[in-house]
């Protein structure tokens, strides 16, 4: 009980500094990748910047792990934590639910489930997006043959992707590449299902409250 | 009460005069990107119709700001309403609403709520389609190494991007042409959706009509 | 009532035959698309069989015109008839009501909801595609710069449009061969609805009842 | 009963020496298509292995026929069984109900349904998908003009393909590769309708539990 409260005291109080910290090290990673005419002095920076980043959210799991009083069974329980861990990139799944707890604490009133579903999805996937761009761009533009040889070519690629368009008019073709763009295929997906399973349930309540509304018995 | 009042009256007169300037708006666009032989006294009325039509949107808009009483507020709850005003190609959202007020007021019963989705999500795909083909046929055809070179091919990509097949035999290059063509995609999701939705809760209807049907208890 | 109960002694009767005559059309239309090499006696005969074959569903559209004593309203309300009279190559839509019929006529028990859908759902893209592929295939092979240019293309093609996929390795490029696949398409989204739609209730389904087989007050 | 008795008895034991030799099969036969430079005697006991895994096959097809007392009836009740026997790649479809049986028995609680449907779309997608791209590969790889020549790209490919989004860089040229393509097109569909159907289960499952909390009598 003891432990509990203070993980969450923990969580609460480090939920805006490490959603900060999410966005500066997207921002320090963008720099760092798109700015190539940079003085090293500062793609020095970049890299310090994301480092420091980076330990902040290592610090953060250890305390929570500590926290826990698990072990082994915490990697397991919080694999999404894991996983941001070992892939900082994908921070944006975090920040998303920071910005409900933020508009939580402000007195708003908490969305409805549809809107909070488009909310997270819209969110979650331009900031995942943003990312998966960024890395993909880094990855190809200097390959030999490639297609994705600017950041709007990576951009642009990422939009069809998510879609699940899929137009083939630029796309990864070294290996690392490839593996990053099937996890954003992987998204695509989420976001192609979320986009449709909202629909079909927001026309579904629709139609049982239609039904409700007419005879009082049925 | 009176304000509410007054903007009902003057929206409930304003809708067919409008969704008229929106289809006007939207042939005059067409005409002036796909006739490039016309003389130029035709294609300055083409501007000519283009920027009135613009104007009475603006003094609707203004009017409705107007009898709101809401300042920035207005803005913002009516999202939908300021972005048509930006982007007038967006129209089309607002002319279905108009086909169903009409309906109404013909005394046509309200259809189900499968076949107004079904509708609604034919008559935007069918008009947005249209402004979002002429738009990239604008952005591409002059463009060096285009392959979106006539309307047809134009169309074509509509096509093929709204129904999420995306062949990629002809697809933008230009950066303009190409945001817009995101936008598309985001529509052809949403179709995506409605199609798929509308599909489940029609399935999942049936059935619980069936399941009513058999036993009386149950 | 007498013209009703006649009009449904005329469909029952006519209902084998009918869906017969489709087949035998699509039969003569795949031969005398796919077989070039044929003398110029049988393509005249599958010509003739096509004629025929038109000439029944003309006649059961105009007796059943006749029975109804609708004048245009027949059109409007029967539109899928004439639709399908057109454009004899839609009969496949007809042919699948048929299968149900002689199925429940032989005594056999109705299927399950999702088993009709799926049943209906991958005749009708079956047949439909087998039609589609045909016409793009007559539309594409001859024409300059093509790249659908054997029926296996074809039907290569048509399987990656229904799905969604569009790889775009081979795509049509005549303005005729477009418009069929854009017809395609719609039923490739229509089969997308179908599968998911079917899946989604499916498993509410499911889940309803477990709901209901626990405790028996919720 | 007797027999079905014994009919359990016999499924109950060989689940997981089924699931093994699957396994097995799959690896033989992952082995023997991309180790090209083994030596002729390690290629002969891939093939060994793959016909005494797909002799265990066929002898527990036959027990299990046997068992059931049903002649030709029971190829048309176990379809799938008589489809994973022919074509032993899709044996992953089996394994799948073997993971759930041995969690079951080792006394692990049963996940939620829609762990479930995640866990085997999950499971039979990535096996199928292994499988597919294998198959691909073998046919298309030394075909000449072949987009597809290493099995990094088959694997690509195969990801392009399951979330529909098809970008064509690579495809099928062989008829027999473009038939198993047919086969995996398919089951991309199915997987984004257990992604689609499964999120929108889950949104109406949330839904209805928070109509159910907020007034006691609705």
């Amino acid at each position: 009980m003891d432990d509990d409260s203070r993980k969450a005291r923990w969580e609460q109080h480090t939920e805006v500094p490490l959603a900060v910290a999410s966005l500066v090290f997207l921002a320090a990673y963008a720099v760092r990748i798109l700015a190539h005419s940079l003085p090293d002095t500062w793609q020095d920076l970049c890299l310090a910047v994301l480092f420091a980043a980076w330990a902040l959210f290592a610090v953060d799991y250890a305390v929570r792990w500590r926290l826990s009083r698990q072990r082994l069974r915490f990697v397991r329980t919080h694999w999404l934590d894991t996983l941001v861990l070992l892939l900082p990139l994908l921070r944006p799944l975090r920040v998303v639910r920071v910005y409900e707890a933020v508009q939580r604490r402000h007195g708003q009133p908490r969305l409805a489930l549809h809107a909070r579903v488009i909310v997270y999805a819209g969110l979650s996937t331009v900031l995942l997006g943003f990312a998966g761009a960024l890395s993909v761009y880094h990855e190809e533009h200097a390959a030999p043959g490639a297609t994705i040889r600017t950041f709007g070519d990576a951009a642009w690629w990422t939009c069809a992707t998510f879609a699940t368009v899929g137009y083939g008019d630029v796309a990864p073709i070294t290996p690392l590449g490839r593996l990053i763009a099937v996890g954003m295929m992987a998204i695509g997906l989420a976001l192609l299902g979320a986009v449709t399973g909202t629909f079909a349930s927001w026309l579904l309540q629709v139609f049982t409250r239609e039904d409700d509304e007419r005879p009082p018995g049925i």
